[in-house]
């Protein structure tokens, strides 16, 4: 995929400033070359880009809609196993132990769900309640919990329109994401 | 084609940091990004580039290669007018006498050619012929003259196998750009 003298790439500003972005800086340019190596060699019609990896599927949207690909993008839900982990090939790393302490992210969105359904608009009390609940497992390590906005994935002080509760959590070693849009009930 | 919230950008390295890129830094990040937009729109099979622009044709031709366009680029030779000075919209913008000033810049390259063919592997000879045949003429200003590798731009000091001779000259306010790539006779 990189011959020799390779040196072209793709890169977005403002949306991979955010989230994984952070601790991961080049990451994003790496998905954006590729899948636009991969789109020229496929030319596919339609491609499909799950919801779980939530920034990658905006900056794919983006990516397309800039330079005009010829291509639809679909996201594809998050699927969860039985007790709400979001399925991830990362998960076949986890010990046994580490697997209870995954749920804790999904405990924590449902945490977050009910918050702002019914009625928190402090997006901070969503992240304090998020680092009590995740750390009380063990062998948990957050990167990030964000109430940000869907679009643009800036932070969000106060949840007055649907937001992206979104995360990051290393057990163990196994670096796992998550999120889901809330909003108020109506 | 730039809509809100335009973000993406193509970008290569090294050869953006030679010739007009030094003077130009984000100039080729703008062609390769409307040339990628282009390309989607149109989705041409064949796309030509003139030689006169050297460097943006190298450009366009290691992007396509690196991202995987699926599109034969073409080179097209350097059209001169009757007393040599490279075709290009931008002469109209010459007075009369900076049309003449702006002749220096062929008369350079024939004596670029001449020095080469009889044996001179000296660059910097080349170069120092170059200033001094072109500073003769009034109203230019040298932004450059370089002799290169036609492959990576890098500068060659020892001129052991064929080279570009390329320049970039201000003649009053217009910047006129040309090129041969030369080589000793056999």
């Amino acid at each position: 995929m990189y011959g020799a003298g390779f040196q072209t790439y793709v890169t977005l500003n403002e949306l991979t400033n955010h989230l994984c972005g952070i601790s991961r800086p080049t990451h994003f340019r790496g998905v954006a070359t590729v899948v636009t190596k991969l789109f020229h060699i496929v030319q596919p019609h339609v491609a499909i880009f799950g919801q779980k990896d939530y920034q990658q599927l905006l900056i794919i949207r983006r990516m397309v809609r800039d330079l005009n690909f010829d291509i639809n993008i679909v996201a594809g839900a998050i699927i969860r196993e039985p007790d709400g982990l979001a399925m991830s090939s990362r998960n076949s790393y986890l010990t046994t132990e580490q697997r209870a302490s995954a749920l804790s992210i999904y405990r924590f969105l449902l945490k977050a769900r009910t918050l702002i359904q019914c009625g928190t608009t402090n997006a901070s009390e969503i992240i304090t309640a998020g680092s009590e609940i995740i750390t009380a497992y063990p062998d948990t390590k957050i990167d990030y919990i964000v109430v940000c906005d869907p679009d643009t994935l800036e932070d969000v002080a106060e949840i007055d329109r649907p937001v992206l509760v979104a995360l990051a959590v290393k057990v163990g070693k196994t670096r796992l994401i998550d999120n889901m849009i809330l909003a108020r009930s109506p």
